[in-house]
């Protein structure tokens, strides 16, 4: 027989292992941390996971994380009406905001179209944002899916469907990153950067 | 004013956050990932949580993490009473137990010596070891803390106080770790390693 952990440990260190990026050894590590914790700061963890999850959805306008519907980015009378900014995830639009320069609206569509895993054009929050560009004062979209064959895929059957409407479709840059090195850009990366060079005026 | 999630997220970030290893970018990445997890299975974590820390107590004998008292090792017959190992802490524990060679008892100190930090003989699970060797059948202590300043310091005062009763006490060898390199051991260890050489018969 193999050794165990009590139940209630070997549990934790089951439940811990789920996450991502956790394996066997970390979640054994942090169950052992967590039962070292005292009692109150053991219990703040276990409330904030079921604090966070009861209270957080997904606004009904554009799809992000939030605790208030309509989000505080949707309700934001300060925020640029005319620009929505399509990600495929929450975080994404938490890398946007901590850049701290769009403040357009955004619309969130929980993931990319994606043929391999089965993913179509209805499986994503796709048909929403086609509603929420009627009527509305909106100009241009601004097509932010990863530079993956899934976001490209997403990104290119959006701008279609998009388009007939006559808004402006625009799709974030491909290049090479800021600070990374020419050396280790692969030849895509490097293509795309040539084909999108700009004049230095 | 630099961007924040909504609260509940937040402090679930904050929380997570707090456990050793995982940075800001890591708590984040694992609160995205809680929040997209079934209602139930979200629960299930934060239920093993609160779990594992109401049932999980330390074996007031040896001071193992146990669900029950006194634990399985110190309440069963078929071990070894005549040798007691003296960890530093539960995890320990288990990694003797994983190299399932060893069929003796435990002793956890909860800690190591360590005057820089404050923490004196006193302040570690010490004195309950001479208490449990009294009146028993003990034959040796093996002393196998960790092979650190405080886990040798630790080590030589226990011997210290375990020797007078006539008790044989060990330490657990230091040498060249399995599958390690010669080239890349320390001199320290190397030297411990040549010190401990023993004939091949």
């Amino acid at each position: 027989m193999s050794f165990r952990f009590p139940p209630p440990l070997e549990n934790l260190i089951r439940e811990l292992s789920k996450l991502p990026g956790i394996g066997g050894k970390t979640a054994q590590r942090l169950a052992f941390h967590i039962l070292s914790l005292p009692e109150n700061q053991a219990q703040m963890l276990a409330g904030a996971i079921t604090a966070a999850k009861t209270s957080m959805k997904y606004c009904s306008v554009c799809g992000n994380l939030t605790d208030q519907d309509p989000c505080v980015i949707c309700s934001d009378e300060k925020r640029d009406r005319s620009v929505i900014c399509v990600v495929e995830n929450a975080r994404d639009v938490a890398a946007m905001e901590r850049m701290r320069e769009y403040h357009g609206l955004y619309h969130v569509l929980h993931g990319a179209i994606s043929p391999i895993e089965g993913i179509g054009p209805e499986d994503i929050n796709l048909k929403q944002l086609l509603v929420r560009l009627q009527d509305s004062e909106v100009q241009e979209v601004i097509l932010a899916t990863n530079p993956t064959i899934e976001g490209e895929a997403t990104a290119m059957f959006a701008a279609r469907l998009i388009r007939p409407s006559g808004i402006k479709v625009t799709r974030i840059a491909h290049g090479v990153p800021v600070g990374g090195d020419l050396e280790y850009t692969d030849e895509v990366t490097l293509s795309r950067a040539m084909d999108g060079r700009q004049e230095i005026k």
